[in-house]
């Protein structure tokens, strides 16, 4: 066929008109590109050979040397001197900083005592013969090195420029890897198929944090999901076994730290499956992920229930890097006349929790110890009594006069302390008492942190399982009556399904979360599979509308099988795995923490023209309208 | 550390307590499960073995056998028969078909003779010792075999129900697997990242295809965008070199068939390269991920260019699995009588075009001409002049008469039509012709193929690059004014570039299609990174307000590398590649084609009080309001 030949010839004089026949057979990142090297790979195994390098101008040295930079790093540039090539050297001595060039050249060693250790490729440079100005940079707002230090609004607003970054190509990178690595795991040896669900979606009832779409059918919106909860649910009642979707999620939260309206998570579930079953799955998952240089994950993860958590931390998502536990002293403080500690242990609810700060009287300031107090008072309202254990063992505290020396040995005691540390102890009912010391734990260590004492071990990764969570609550506006503690489709504990129908406020859920350093990166549950349940829960327990679920009820009701799973939130995993301070950190363009997008100035204003075909207008509110009035 | 011994003691009775110890080391589709084998696994060198299977009762015969169905596919369970295992014969009869449940028993051969070839499991059965219900199914709208001869609007509704067909699950699986296999690639093989972009966005300029997503800021709207584009093109800016990502991409067109509110695109950019790299990357992505059961993919794919493709096929995505191509046949009718083949070659821009339709006369029945007579009136407004070539070689055709025997051999020669084809004539301007003539080229192929006439081979698939398309059109409200022929970030041809100033109507781009079948698959450009030209092709080519992409432009004035991309259409390539007549045969939860999520029933109202946090009400139309006031 003619075509074909024509086709064949005409490929060929463009592939040699362009920069060089691309070589379809070629691997690796410089594949189907003029360049021969990315920067940083050169060696001094390539001394002699003439490469072809593609990158940005990072700076300049004395007109001698150019340092030219890539996705993989740097090399050095040496800019000939020689007559024959001055307009070589003018052009490369004449570019602004930060543009684009494409430079033949030859790796040469660095003369001898001119090598830099500290650079990749330190021990070589590249005598440059030839250059081509690919784009010349007209303007940065402030200089690439000095982005980590400007402002995050200005690093929003010039993401382009912050991504150059060595930190934040880093990040990105390992996200990337990592994920890669996850879908392997799943996808290619334990037989997981990557589903895609809608994002345009039904409002769930009660989903207040659910963004709105308005649709062409007047007064008819969709809804953004916060996690695709019932699609990998029917997905397992459609029989298609093992479902995982690195899933885009949507909350609309307002303003909170930390926070992004769309998010990611590693989505999984599983047919047939129990507790231990995820929770191994998941293990491995994470042990495959991992990447070498960050040392071993030593499997399995140890796990805490919720009661111990709660026991021993304070809080369901304890950072396990460092001790400070909670202890109980309320038996040490029977027959106490100090008026709250006796409230406190004669009231049938009551306890007296105390924790120790080992080095605290030593490293924490007096500031350290009011922020501490503030604390428990802003937060809690609670009273927090402090006990600086003094160089000589002798008590700083308000409540020493107080108490007996017998009791404070068994304090002492009971909690390890010694000189030079500080005790804490707070008195009431223990949910109150025991997350106000969990946070103040927290506190102690980032204080003493501040004071350069090692406390956690940034380089350490303490990956922890929380289980045994309650099912139901009691809902805050009104604690007569319950509400799911995650989500109304977790299965109750096995053995406390007899108390479904009796107590349901002590029923344990099948729910686990996954901890790491003191932050909860996943959370998932077996489900409820059985339609009479599912009703039960909704209608007798929560006293909600099932009728708002008729189409889950319907497909539990059509042989669903026994099915769990879990979402492991990754930008939090990804944030903490590279010790960012942020998950804005470890995503490529993130909102700011009001929810815009600065560099585009997202969310903008829209024409009525625009909103007409959504049937839908703007109320403003009435200072606003107030103000355009005038 | 007594907590771990502690949590590893409790992790061994919790495990023991269930189904069995999770073993981590396995691996495959049954690891983290009770069941040994997935169903279709079992062969005949497993007889003798004790497995477990779970999976849903798909029939039963006789009360001897029962057909167990899990994502794998099926097995025969033989019932037992003897007294003491009355109980379990009884259970296994009296369950609901669609029944889950986890059987135990043992591999045997079927008795000589009963084999079943046509099944994977044929030579095999599980003679069943021990049964679970895990969960008996209650109600069923239809029958799963019967799903498929459903209404598509109940198989929606019972989406979870329509999944179980083994079309649905193959379907699924396959676009899983090529995607992963798409990800190695890229990722493992060519060094892309793998980049999330967000999606609520700003609106483009124009962008009136975007869902808006009202935030809580009165009057603030983001925007779910059609495509990833400027985030990847600023991903190069950032120096991110080479970026994928399998992106969800939104479009609200209303109602049109087989398209899709979300859809999903295989989003690719690379810096530093060139039309001829990028097609040489996809083609070799689409080889590395073809599934082999589907035979090979020869490299490089056939290219023609837009006027090639426009010429030949009347086209500019053709279909080149078959022939039919459009002849030109001014120059026989030069000298024509018949007055509107005369006024068509007189004109300076007209022509006459013919194709001539292998059998057509033959084959088709006259209303099959008089549908194609209509399809170039009604969607054309043109005349279409056809000519029966009888078996005997006469013409019959109104023209017959008014056209002189050299004249017919002519037209004969050039078309290379014969005794039986039919010959198609269509006489006017080009532009108008040929897009005429590409239809109906298509329709025949249809109309053949209806009767029974192979045209085109379904198992065979032809890739085609599309290439050189016009960088600018006329608009159609206002043919004296440019718009974009793609979008307006698209580079010129280089051998163009010149011309963008003095005749941008003539200007070719670079910008390519892949073309599969005679559908579009993809399609990307080379960008424009230049601030300069690109504020140029904004303001004074397309007289659009360059300053609603001011971000973009300050960002190509930072050192933007050469760059360019392409995104192929996920769903439109996996549903050719397993026949699908729709991608809602690809998508696990597709809309209907009014946008509608048939089983949950979104898009759905919502409540003034679920609106005023984000300060929006709805109008609805006179008609609707007028409807409620009664």
């Amino acid at each position: 066929m003619s075509l074909k030949f024509g086709v064949l010839l005409q490929r060929f004089l463009n592939a040699t008109s362009h920069y060089r026949l691309s070589d379809s057979t070629r691997t690796g990142h410089s594949s189907f590109s003029p360049r021969t090297h990315a920067c940083a790979e050169l060696r001094p195994k390539d001394v002699g050979e003439e490469v072809t390098l593609c990158g940005w101008v990072q700076y300049r040295r004395h007109d001698l040397f150019v340092i030219l930079r890539d996705f993989s790093g740097l090399v050095q540039l040496l800019i000939p001197q020689d007559e024959s090539l001055v307009h070589l050297k003018s052009s490369l001595c004449g570019l602004p900083l930060e543009s684009v060039v494409k430079v033949t050249g030859e790796v040469i060693h660095r003369p001898p005592g001119q090598e830099n250790k500290a650079m990749a490729t330190g021990a070589i440079e590249v005598s440059v013969r030839s250059l081509e100005v690919l784009n010349e940079c007209k303007q940065l707002p402030f200089e690439i090195k000095d982005c980590v230090k400007k402002s995050e609004s200005l690093r929003m607003q010039y993401r382009y420029l912050d991504l150059r970054s060595p930190q934040m190509q880093s990040n990105l990178r390992l996200r990337s890897q990592l994920v890669m690595k996850m879908r392997e795991y799943l996808c290619n040896i334990h037989g997981f198929i990557d589903v895609e669900t809608p994002t345009l979606f039904k409002r769930t009832p009660g989903g207040a944090r659910e963004f709105l779409v308005p649709s062409r059918e007047p007064g008819r919106f969709y809804s953004l999901p916060q996690s695709p909860q019932q699609f990998k649910q029917l997905l397992m009642v459609a029989g298609l076994d093992r479902y995982f979707q690195v899933a885009r999620c949507y909350r609309d939260e307002g303003s909170k730290p930390d926070r992004q309206p769309e998010f990611t998570q590693v989505d999984i579930e599983m047919s047939f499956v129990d507790q231990m079953g995820i929770q191994t799955l998941v293990e491995g998952l994470i042990q495959h992920c991992w990447p070498e240089k960050m040392g071993p994950v030593s499997l399995p993860f140890p796990s805490l229930t919720y009661a111990e958590a709660m026991r021993e931390y304070g809080v369901d998502k304890p950072d396990t890097r460092f001790g400070m536990k909670l202890v109980d002293v309320t038996e040490a403080l029977y027959g106490t006349e100090v008026g709250f500690l006796r409230d406190a242990v004669t009231h049938p609810e009551g306890c007296v929790q105390a924790i120790c700060v080992p080095g605290g009287a030593k490293h924490l300031q007096n500031k350290d110890l009011e922020f501490i107090r503030q604390t428990a008072k802003t937060h809690f309202n609670q009273e927090l009594s402090l006990v600086v254990l003094k160089a000589d063992g002798s008590w700083k505290s308000p409540l020493s006069k107080h108490l007996p020396d017998s009791v404070k040995q068994q304090l002492l005691q009971k909690t390890h302390a010694e000189a030079g540390d500080l005790l804490l102890l707070a008195a009431g009912a223990a949910e109150r008492v025991r997350p106000l010391l969990g946070k103040v734990r927290l506190q102690c260590a980032e204080l003493l942190e501040a004071q350069g004492v090692a406390v956690r071990d940034p380089s350490a990764f303490h990956f922890l399982w929380v289980v045994d969570f309650p099912l139901f609550l009691p809902r805050e506006e009104d604690p007569e009556q319950l509400e799911s503690a995650h989500h109304p489709f977790t299965a109750p504990h096995p053995d406390d399904t007899h108390l479904l129908y009796s107590q349901p406020d002590k029923v344990r859920s099948q729910h686990y979360d996954l901890v790491l350093n003191g932050s909860e990166i996943g959370g998932g549950s077996i489900r409820i599979h059985r339609a009479s349940m599912q009703q039960y829960v909704l209608e007798n327990v929560l006293k909600e509308d099932a009728s708002l679920l008729s189409h889950l009820m319907e497909a539990l009701d059509s042989g669903a099988p026994p099915h769990g799973g879990i979402a492991l939130g990754l930008d939090r995993l990804v944030a903490i795995m590279v010790g960012a301070p942020s998950i804005r950190d470890v995503i490529a363009f993130p909102k700011s923490f009001r929810g815009h997008d600065l560099m585009s100035g997202a969310p903008d204003f829209a024409s009525e023209a625009e909103l007409r075909p959504y049937h839908i207008s703007v109320n403003l509110p009435a200072e606003d309208r107030g103000v355009r009035g005038n």
